[in-house]
């Protein structure tokens, strides 16, 4: 087998520990916690079919891979809690680390491409970057809403908190923006959620 | 909210169940099962990273799109294992029906677009759906061989088997079936899967 598919192949293998990193977001009907590779999958459908809600024209292709890698450096960081300001502020090193190592496994050419898509999301830096990250805020919003907000509830997070967070999505989607306050409003009127 | 967003958002959370539908491979390392959208995630990573070993050129969103919901009809119709006879008499049926409920979620021109996606690849009718099968046969084979071909042996598989299904990856990648074939053989000599 030629080195260049080896290498391929070797980083395949690699990403499959990805399917064990798990996130604090539980899966809708208050299951087991969701791991960083169902997050990725249900982001990138997303991707797809809300397409025409991005702010600005998007390469498909190009978010949904974004959307299929952006969490593979947890493999060696771990999942970082985004309400969790001590793991915040030590993220970008330990992520920093887990890229160069694990995108070194890849031929040059695919190493240098996503890294610079991984860097390019990271960076907020395109439209498909923009539209990425409004997903990768209501994916988890959506299992969140339809678990009454137990996720908030077992971290005793703020409406002021989610908002400092969820905001953001309005750069990549006014459309989805709405979606996301609609969903804040409503499991603040419920008690889900507290105000302030 | 308009009916249009609202039917995508339904759909949207209906296949948080996929999450949930575990198949007969085994994670790398000698884990647990994998589930359905870990499977379908794993896959499209792989569309973008091999798609210069497709036979022909393809549409490479269209590939990533149809390896995300290959399996989402199996939400209703449950994983069929690929060397389980039976399962597999009656499985067109129980993936027609699970196909028409949940892809009728969405608005009218995503479900006929995602049908025909679905029928598409069913039917091994473009380079996009032979090459969609490729990867779905390979990315199973890369985690039984790296457990010894565990899988194989809880089931009682033989090499006659394997290879019936995994010939077929030919007709989307002729070098990805020279992966495929090298794996089979190595597996056969080490004494993990019996020949016949």
């Amino acid at each position: 087998m030629d080195e260049r598919l080896k290498r391929q192949l070797d980083f395949i293998l690699e990403i499959d520990k990805e399917k064990n990193i798990f996130r604090q977001t539980h899966l809708s009907g208050g299951g087991r916690a969701e791991n960083d590779a169902e997050h990725a999958w249900h982001m990138a459908v997303m991707a797809w079919l809300l397409r025409d809600y991005a702010n600005e024209p998007v390469d498909l292709s190009r978010v949904m891979m974004m959307c299929l890698i952006h969490d593979i450096v947890e493999i060696d960081a771990g999942d970082t809690y985004a309400y969790d300001p001590e793991g915040l502020s030590t993220q970008k090193a330990r992520e920093d680390a887990a890229k160069e190592r694990i995108f070194s496994l890849l031929p040059e050419d695919q190493c240098a491409e996503l890294t610079a898509l991984f860097d390019e999301f990271e960076a907020w830096s395109s439209p498909e970057a923009r539209f990425a990250h409004a997903l990768d805020n209501l994916q988890p919003l959506l299992l969140n809403n339809s678990n009454d907000g137990a996720d908030w509830k077992a971290h005793g997070v703020h409406a002021g908190q989610v908002y400092g967070r969820q905001r953001q999505t309005r750069l990549g989607s006014e459309t989805l923006f709405e979606v996301t306050d609609g969903i804040i409003r409503e499991q603040i009127r419920k008690g889900n959620l507290p105000e302030g």
